[in-house]
């Protein structure tokens, strides 16, 4: 089962995340602007996952237009590019994905609309593809990092609902779960939103993964008590310098896991990271609706009219990582050094 | 309003903080094993409301008896202390008022029951008294710390409702703004109860004092950004060395705080003070309903079979507060002197 996927009628398929633990069930868009609001409402989330799903949505916008003529076609494109990229402006790997797809399109090779057609769902096929096999990758040296008997501390959702398939944080300990290893995770269950408890959780019992839901409020308690043995979580965006942009909460578990002698890792495709940005503090921040926050999915905790903010991404400074686990194996510090090699390395 | 009081049927009557900030409903108890679940269920909360609700159980426990000598009343009455010590473990201000209110009754020249029964009702109720005055006094000498302009992050609810009224560490954030600073209190919502925005907003709301609820994970991003100049919290039990008990979270802001250099308060009238603790962690940690985690006021968040794990209370060791408001001023390190000459001086 994949988050996201293309159909035999040339739709876009998607896990509904918004009604997990509760349903499984699919979503299907003809229109790349559905998809654009299915990726800012979180029917979809999590940064390679958005990736490719905008990757989707591009081909799925080259699909639905009736453009006769390349020319006519990759205006049509153009706006789809604005649309998509607009949806959510954290995560780079959806503004890289549809940058890519725009590269693609515009192949001089590429005589005709159709053609243009085609190769967009080809390389979006291969986008997905790669995500997965990235993500076993990663999780391979992640999983070194984990010992039997470990207890693992995990934030948000970074499972195979976060991607295409397998996950890259909490696909790092279902590795190591399955290579046989007595482990148990922490999942946080990360307000607002709660994609701790509500997703993670349900993710592993799927997989017989060991796990307990903690409030965000126990991570300090747990991580000082010393019955933590690794702290893992996924990113949004990595700078240059190897700061983290992660969903709010990362930061300041990496800080408590500091303070507590705890390794703090960041797991995440190289796609995640974005060179351009030399630290965290100048990377974007989305604040999302205050409604996450007062009644989130409907569950009335306090008055509409109640003042609340709700930033969605905090900053991990790279000092409280131990490292950071990617396809290209787990980097360490000077992270402006082992980052640039391993994208370079990821580019071939 | 008081959170909890006699009333002239000679029933105890107490906010329901269940059903804040939907409903303000009061219930009504002529049965002290009604109090103690009622502490229990959280009814009433906050150690100096909790303390002064027992002291009002055992003075139901005597109305309710129909002992007529004293030495039936003192039997009815231990068994009343040991039902109502038992409701909940952390706050030491329970178990105090229930062994001061005993000391009371044993008084020897109390000769018949219902002398007994008078000086219970009496005294409790001059503990109520006694809990608004200390609340005011501590406020006074805790609004020194805020200045005009600043932002105060704060944990849980420590305002009227965790009193008998005014509050504690909110009672010092609104007498700031009662003397007219223009302030700003970023509320954490506290899973899983969510004190904060059930609570301390709708306390907010109605004395006109700025707020913003913030997600528990969302603490440590403000706090790194330097918009936060100073964080207050209350207290559950303090032990000699200045170590705090309070609700779960607590320790984890003040890790954060100190690593961005603000300072830390904690706020507690010295009867929270148990100087037979050496320091916190010999403090037991009450671990609540995990139906508090999965489906908190029935708000249903996960299926009741997932995992959680739901511990109330966390220890902030001293060495990451600035200071301990009490009545008796803002005490300094060393905590383990001046917190022994607050209490001393308390007791007169």
């Amino acid at each position: 089962m994949r988050t996201v996927e293309w159909t035999e009628q040339n739709r876009v398929r998607m896990i509904d995340q918004r009604r997990i633990p509760w349903h499984l069930a699919h979503v299907e868009y003809d229109d790349y602007r559905e998809v654009a609001q299915a990726i800012t409402d979180m029917v979809v989330r999590g940064a390679p996952a958005i990736g490719v799903s905008a990757a989707y949505g591009m081909a799925l916008a080259a699909y639905q237009s009736g453009a006769l003529t390349v020319g006519d076609l990759l205006d049509f494109l153009n706006v789809a590019a604005v649309i998509l990229k607009k949806a959510r402006p954290t995560a780079v790997n959806l503004a890289w994905a549809v940058d890519h797809m725009l590269d693609v399109a515009r192949d001089e090779s590429l005589d005709r609309a159709d053609d243009i057609r085609r190769a967009l769902l080809a390389e979006a096929e291969r986008m997905a593809d790669a995500d997965v096999a990235i993500n076993k990758q990663l999780a391979a040296h992640g999983a070194e990092l984990i010992n039997d008997g470990d207890t693992i501390l995990h934030h948000c959702n970074t499972g195979f609902l976060a991607t295409v398939d397998y996950g890259t944080a909490l696909g790092t300990i279902r590795m190591a779960y399955e290579q046989g290893k007595n482990i148990c995770v922490l999942l946080d269950e990360t307000r607002p939103r709660l994609q701790g408890s509500r997703l993670s959780a349900w993710e592993c019992e799927e997989l017989g993964i060991p796990y307990e839901i903690i409030p965000d409020t126990a991570a300090g308690y747990y991580l000082r008590r010393g019955e933590v043995n690794i702290v893992i979580f996924g990113a949004d965006r990595v700078a240059a310098n190897g700061d983290v942009v992660n969903k709010i909460g990362s930061y300041q578990i990496a800080v408590l896991a500091h303070e507590n002698e705890i390794p703090v890792y960041s797991a995440f495709p190289t796609s995640t990271a974005d060179l351009t940005m030399a630290n965290g503090d100048i990377i974007p921040i989305e604040q999302r609706d205050l409604d996450e926050v007062r009644a989130p999915y409907g569950l009335e905790i306090v008055p509409a009219h109640f003042n609340a903010r709700n930033p969605a991404f905090d900053v991990t400074p790279h000092r409280y990582l131990a490292g950071l686990i990617t396809e290209q194996g787990v980097l360490r510090a000077p992270f402006t050094e082992s980052l640039a090699v391993a994208v370079k390395a990821a580019q071939g």
